[in-house]
């Protein structure tokens, strides 16, 4: 059994509280986040504490925090014994012997169920033995589970940008589109649901559709004609411009 | 029994003959198209033409053609006695009393298998003698089955560019930039399933995360100094900076 000690509360610490929770090989000791408040949600189900002085003896300390305290607050734990790993996409391996990653390559939202057995965990270490303790961890939540570099993950973290937060945000223009319309968004949901399912099976590449790799002018100066919004307009533009010059079409 | 003839044998063409043929209501008597090898996939199923005058007589034209051409060979049907529906989602309802449109909201590839009962058609006809033979038709297919004027259809049309179109192609982003660091594309599929679920039982607004959304600068520019592609970087850019000025962090 492995005793692990959860450093933050947001949505990352809520989801690996959940995943580590059920898990038969773990057990959370204890959450720790500076504001009382945020504490609030967890101390039903586990010790709590406001305190880096009163942090418990663990396996791990696993760090969910901001990239940018995540080093600070490493420091502060440097006279405990268990491993501590960070979740982010973006931070570097720390400079201490006892430093690793623990970093789930994911979407995480406040009150979305996920299976995490699906979820890739991107695991990172400096010695062989705290590889092997952080991979059973992650073991026993995933089936999905990669010894990975800093390099590596900050390459994976780039193209998650891309394929998640980008295309989000693209849900998010349909959705305007259809709301300034009186459209359902309800209606496209099929659409990206194909989308994403397409790509599980091939290459984006060969199943690039739509009126920019068929350099449809027609269709293209239609839309932008059609479109109000400054910001959409540039993102449709620049969108097709690359799509027409990657498919080479110009 | 409703009898049907598809002009075109493109991706909507072909997935549409198939989620005809299934059909318990409808037959497709012939298929057509102006080459006769691009016929050679159908003639095995249904009678074949590459002659506009040798058309059989059929309750639907199914024209599954290119923007450009709809209204070219609608002109050469207008003897016939049956519906003249279009695919697209662009183009107009044509100036004549028989015209229609029966626009599957799907993205289409060849070779990707699809579950047709789920695609919505969005219909427009003049009379409602022909929607509703148009309805008949469509729920034979699917249980998503919505009346949509022209203007409507517009609207999704661009909407689905953003959500289909522009998706696809970061998807393509985020598999080059795993391929540049020799990183399997597999390991993000799990995210991109989940960015497309999400938003099903969410509203994108809602779930948006990422550095962009936390105005988490240091990510961004580190980001944007390891991106090397200039279409990627502009998009990164463009994509970042209408985040931030979406949720108002500038």
């Amino acid at each position: 059994m492995y005793s692990i000690v959860i450093l933050g509360t947001g949505n990352v610490a809520s989801h690996m509280f959940k995943a580590l929770q059920a898990s038969a090989l773990c057990q959370v000791l204890q959450v720790y986040n500076h504001k009382p408040e945020s504490l609030e949600n967890f101390k039903k189900f586990t010790a709590v504490t406001t305190s880096i002085s009163e942090l418990k003896q663990a396996d791990l300390y696993l760090l969910c925090l901001k990239d940018d305290v995540i080093s600070k607050i490493a420091d502060q734990l440097s006279t405990l014994n268990g491993i501590v790993a960070h979740t982010s996409g973006s931070q570097s391996l720390l400079d201490r012997p006892n430093s690793a990653v623990f970093y789930p390559l994911q979407t995480f939202s406040k009150g979305s169920k996920l299976d995490y057995s699906k979820i890739p965990f991107c695991l990172e270490a400096y010695s062989e033995k705290n590889l092997n303790r952080l991979k059973d961890i992650a073991q026993s939540i995933s089936t999905v589970v990669f010894e990975i570099n800093s390099s590596q993950r900050q390459t994976l973290h780039r193209a998650a940008v891309f394929v998640c937060n980008f295309t989000n945000y693209l849900y998010a223009i349909g959705e305007d589109i259809c709301n300034k319309d009186d459209m359902p968004f309800d209606i496209l949901k099929a659409l990206i649901k194909e989308t994403a399912d397409k790509v599980q099976t091939n290459s984006p590449s060969q199943v690039q559709t739509g009126p920019a790799i068929r350099n449809d002018q027609t269709t293209i100066n239609k839309h932008l004609g059609e479109i109000s919004n400054t910001n959409h307009k540039a993102i449709y533009k620049l969108l097709t411009e690359s799509i027409i010059k990657k498919y080479d079409k110009l």
